[in-house]
């Protein structure tokens, strides 16, 4: 088995950078999932450096660049395409000036780590995301004033504004200043420093400026060698993870996520689906049968001493996709709140009117308090397609300093429960 | 609606009297779920101190000991019996001197507390089960020393052996001395200080003694009216909690409680079941269709700075179930080890050998490790019916300071996949 990586980082953890960038993983040799001696101890052979420029489905050939520029053949079986996402950047005057950085893969990081050992002052962060807000938290650990633009009129909008507001208060009480609702329009170079500039009318001065608005799918290769794509550019898969193309499978950020509730196509880059596509693919692969179960685009985020996470569809999603959502907002302790450290959960529950059935669940609430494994709960009940009614059903543990006789995650569906009764009498 | 209540202490969170004996919680009244107001607004009439003795099933009416030791007759629509458990006592002479205490009511704390006003110097638990070492914890936080005699061979019986000995460990390195496989034969008096004698030979003193092997169901009410008994003596009820007589339900500890994976009746006192039933028991008094869907035991209890938690069925109940059960352990970190403060969980995997039905699991870490959630997880997923494989479809949430792209639960699953092939394999 060949594994063919661009870069000379394999199996490395990207969610990761942020955390060597703020200084709590000092070498960034243990991002590493597993070493290159534990990879190849498996027997899978490393070629580090090694481009793939094209793929000859017919013939069942890989062109490959080599580190030293030449060409080589390579003949498979079976091919997995893994090609992953690119950093997307926007197309402003001055977003290649030296500087500007984006922060996508191990180079990229130890480039803007090397820029901050020269200790800039003031760091602009364009794009209010996971890795925007994560970043945000890691340069203010490494000592320096930071800003965060984004165009949009709330931070982290993979969530309900509601809690947009909650985590901008949390960056703002670690001192990162916010800018909702500016774009940037150009990057210039005043006096050695750098000045963003963004409408409506704003100018920030800089020593450095990361910018992190999201990904797309890097589907050049599939694409160029015959397989369909579809949302997003990415390439088409089926739960096999199979593409058009005989013999060759695809997996990752590079392609198509089949989204378990909506039952279509969506583009869902996130590493924990990576993982599960992968598996998939390379057990296929190798002549077994698996099959994708689909994504509920569950994540969650670490901002300062918040942890905020979703799963399933919001309540403008599920309007979108045609359903009747409701989503209520209901506040618990982590624990019951007489034993030391209980710390209040936001939770935004929403269901579908009439059916009751779960569509998803945000939760935002202090690191301590249990927020992730609680998504999850959720997750795996979504995964089965309860009704917010039955997460009441669930035997989950219970000792009051870990929890509450009905979970957080129980006590809000009751309150959804009492709400689409009341809507529903009209 | 009218609820008779023996003592003075309504929807107290008795679970929290450890807390309230260790000082965590200073004081009692904290522990309400809801205070007396709170229930009273509720439209709920509390007669408080008044006991409950007789029950006339046909003519419908409760015969009641007021606090003035008068007779009050109730007439009711429909009863729900909720008499709880008691604690269990060994009959060994000594069980009731001065000195020895139980604890199970907010009564028996008050009385435990008072005694610690005195500054005890040697306090001994007899019962190593949740409740036992909850109450180490307390003791050594008032600072007594504190010896934990369990006639078992193992602490926390409720797992594993192998879960014992790392909590056995847990509280040595935490000054409490524990002796296992001795059975409390007397409890004497010798110099103004107790001295509990054991088999084999040991004679502890101590200060006070606190006495916690168990509970049973208090359901002598319910059988004197005619209510079926079933496993340990419990009230029997039907998923409506409809006991055999007309009008009348019943739940809490005092009700025998369907086991969703055995699909049999058993006794599992505990508070999450309770409220529960108590739900299930209630909505149908007053007209609705509920049905109790089942427990799986899920449980958890923190010793010192140790999560233990399980759901479903350990190896042995499983095999004495007659079903063909695998337990495996397996070890991963809570979140990515590169990230600080990541923490070891050790986790026993029970699948059913041939089909890979999920059975049960035990998890054991640090406090600040997730267990909790995770075990619940494990429990919606039990709740389904999942395979072990099917673990890892479940979306679950990552972050590097949170967990890792195949949680340790999938991790787990993994690895009892991959003994179960080898086994298969022979």
């Amino acid at each position: 088995m060949t594994v063919l990586l661009a870069d000379r980082y394999p199996n490395f953890s990207i969610c990761g950078l942020p955390y060597f960038l703020s200084g709590d993983v000092p070498d960034w040799r243990s991002l590493a999932h597993r070493t290159i001696d534990e990879l190849e101890q498996t027997g899978i052979e490393l070629l580090l450096e090694h481009t793939a420029e094209h793929i000859d489905a017919l013939a069942q050939i890989v062109t490959v660049k080599t580190p030293e520029r030449s060409e080589q053949r390579l003949r498979y079986d079976t091919l997995i395409v893994a090609t992953g996402a690119e950093a997307a950047r926007p197309s402003v005057p001055g977003i290649d000036r030296s500087g500007v950085y984006q922060l996508h893969t191990i180079g990229d990081s130890l480039t803007l780590n090397a820029a901050l050992t020269n200790e800039p002052e003031k760091g602009v962060i364009v794009g209010a995301g996971y890795i925007g807000l994560e970043m945000a938290e890691a340069l203010r650990a490494r000592g320096l004033h930071v800003t965060v633009l984004e165009q949009l009129p709330t931070v982290l909008p993979t969530v309900d504004p509601q809690f947009g507001s909650l985590v901008r208060a949390e960056l703002e009480r670690n001192g990162v200043d916010v800018i909702n609702g500016a774009t940037v329009q150009a990057i210039d170079a005043r006096a050695g420093r750098l000045a963003v500039c963004a409408d409506p009318d704003v100018t920030i001065e800089a020593d450095i400026v990361l910018v992190v608005v999201g990904v797309k799918p890097d589907a050049k290769l599939g694409r160029a060698a015959g397989i369909e794509t579809g949302t997003r550019g990415a390439l088409k898969v089926n739960r096999r993870m199979e593409t058009n193309l005989p013999h060759v499978f695809a997996a990752g950020d590079c392609v198509v996520t089949h989204h378990r509730l909506l039952n279509t196509d969506a583009y869902l880059p996130l590493g924990t689906t990576a993982h599960k596509q992968g598996r998939v693919a390379g057990e296929n692969a190798v002549g077994g049968d698996r099959s994708f179960e689909g994504s509920l685009g569950t994540q969650v985020v670490k901002v300062f001493e918040l942890a905020i996470a979703r799963t399933g569809l919001r309540n403008d999603e599920a309007a979108a996709a045609g359903l009747e959502p409701l989503t209520i907002e209901s506040h618990g302790f982590d624990h019951k709140a007489y034993y030391p450290g209980a710390h209040t959960i936001v939770m935004r529950l929403t269901g579908e009117q009439g059916s009751g059935r779960l569509l998803g669940a945000q939760l935002l609430g202090h690191l301590d308090a249990q927020v992730p494994k609680r998504i999850d709960i959720t997750a795996t009940a979504l995964h089965h397609g309860m009704t917010v009614d039955e997460l009441n059903n669930l035997d989950l543990s219970y000792t009051p300093p870990f929890g509450s006789p009905w979970d957080v995650i129980q006590h809000g569906a009751q309150e959804w429960a009492r709400a689409s009764r009341t809507l529903a009498r009209g």
